[in-house]
């Protein structure tokens, strides 16, 4: 039985993400946003993966909220597949629960560790690579894979690669000098000119013993925890999960176990890589040639530089403008500077702080 | 029986301006708006008029398609004081129209057109001034009121006020010296520091006697129709209305009677008017000490000098921007400059050459 036909793929969909606001909201956020016109990206991720790894193991982690809307986005998935937490916990107890799953199913299991909302621009590339790190992380590795930087952004972690790791199934493989956690302006240029740095995109493979090993190793209570969860080996039913899951140590997998590990390994990931970050991001979207990132029915006269996105059968107009990001919803409107999208946050803060209820 | 109680009012409302798109449509122009959250300047205008001439007496000219949008915002009024027009003829035939309709009520009846879409801010003084020019128009004059300039606005016809009228009903009464079209931005300019040029509000005062003989004598063809409407002296039914309105000439009351007749005068209207012509026009109208106009349930950080408008339920958020205007509607969204809100038109007019029917 060869690696790949143990692997399970373990989809992390549990973000709560505000930075597509209006367009995300609570019950539809980001990984369920059908930002392009092709479908949401946790569905692009899923059919990703899918000629590698089949719907039986693809494993999908997130929220109590969000279950039944993943399992209408993924009507392949068995229903078992999709793990809902209770409450948010990091990711740590997420991958840690995935473990112990993929380990019932198949003592021998690998996970393949993949957020639902990134971009891919390369698909084919993106295979080769994930094959590779899936042979690897046999061999008892944490496979990252790491993305060569094309900018000094401060909103990532970085891994610094070492040496070539020497392994025969993936050749590109190469041993993790250090994990780092995000960096100033100053030293992210710095990083960025000197080559030999990735950034950390949350994507990695590993066994599912190792996991387990590794966790039991580094936070021990947090294991303890999750042994509760399948104790006498069958799946938790929601009351267990309800009684056990809140009190599990909330902590991401960086923290608990990758920066400590001396298994890791990094793989640099050139597949045309975008986490699709920002209002701001669709406009590296925006169609050759084109001055502005368009979706859904949109009039521009005499504009560009912007992101204009119409939700549904809503219409977007403009005349005159740039540089903006303009959103339209049945219900709300976001304008903004293309460059200051981020600050969409202060929105969705002042939503939160007030009577906002219908638009969080 | 004084002046006043044979006044009918004749609302002009068969607008279907644009300027207001996404928020007007076919179905719901300016003068249906509610721009300011008391109500739509229709109603607004009813409302000024009311202590002056009862419901039963003010007549609203509009057209087929808004007929039933007019009775619902006007409950008070008699279904019978709502004339539809089959089609748009300009202001020429809805006034003769109007004049037979009043005669038909009262030989002696006299006539204030005044249109539907325009805001007062001092409503006492407007109507000392609507009754000035009420008792002086009794004496077979057309008195229109013309509105001291504020700018050289180049949208508007001018009236150049002559020599005090010597009425003592309306002391404020003076002679028209000239009607002018439209002038270009020098002439406006001129006009403004000169004094003693007005804007032509289009709001007159006449007899219904007078507005007949006036059309009779200047457009003889046009008059000859308005009879054909009455024949046998009952109101037109619909199907006479259909076959007789189509075929009149369209022409504005400016055009084929004011700027022609000797029995012309103006009093200045000094009650704080403006036709809101754009949506950068409701910038005028921010609160004291407010850098932006909002209407809706609006959240703006970090701006000023914004249009913000959201419709129904809607919500409008901005962060960090200046001097635009936005406005939500369920199904379409306006953004562009402040100062370039006359070009709403292009996307009017993109939206007419288009699939743009969900949006007129």
């Amino acid at each position: 039985m060869s690696s790949l036909d143990r692997t399970f793929a373990v989809i992390m969909a549990g973000g709560v993400g505000s930075r597509f606001w209006p367009l995300s909201r609570a019950r539809r956020p980001k990984q369920l946003l059908d930002l392009f016109g092709h479908g949401s990206m946790l569905r692009a991720t899923f059919e990703r993966l899918a000629p590698l790894v089949p719907a039986e193991r693809q494993l999908v982690v997130t929220s109590a909220l969000l279950g039944d809307a993943v399992r209408q986005a993924l009507p392949e998935l068995p229903p078992a597949n999709v793990l809902e937490e209770p409450t948010g916990r990091n990711t740590a107890p997420a991958i840690g629960w995935a473990a112990l799953e993929v380990q019932r199913r198949d003592p021998a299991g690998l996970l393949a560790v993949l957020p639902a909302d990134q971009f891919i621009a390369d698909v084919p590339r993106y295979r080769e690579i994930v094959t590779q790190a899936i042979s690897a992380c046999a061999a008892d590795r944490i496979v990252t894979l790491g993305i060569p930087p094309t900018r000094p952004e401060t909103g990532y972690g970085y891994i610094r690669a070492g040496a070539s790791a020497a392994c025969p199934e993936a050749p590109e493989l190469r041993e993790v000098a250090a994990f780092h956690e995000k960096p100033d302006l100053d030293t992210a240029l710095e990083w960025l000119a000197s080559g030999g740095y990735l950034w950390n995109a949350g994507m990695f493979f590993l066994p599912a013993t190792l996991a387990l090993s590794e966790l039991a190793r580094y936070e021990p209570e947090l294991a303890r925890g999750l042994d509760a969860l399948y104790d006498g080996g069958a799946p938790p039913d929601a009351a267990r999960l309800a009684a056990v899951y809140p009190t599990l140590r909330s902590i991401s997998i960086d923290y608990a176990v990758m920066e400590r590990s001396d298994r890791a390994a990094v793989i640099p990931g050139d597949f045309g890589w975008s986490d699709v970050g920002s209002w701001r991001t669709l406009w590296d979207f925006r169609p050759e040639g084109a001055e502005s990132f368009s979706r859904g029915r949109v009039i521009e006269i005499d504009g560009g530089g912007n992101v204009l996105l119409a939700d549904g059968d809503g219409l977007v107009a403009t005349v005159g403008v740039r540089d903006l990001v303009v959103v339209h919803t049945a219900d709300a409107t976001l304008v903004c500077p293309r460059e200051a999208s981020q600050r969409v946050r202060d929105i969705v803060t002042a939503l939160q702080s007030g009577q906002g209820d219908p638009w969080l």
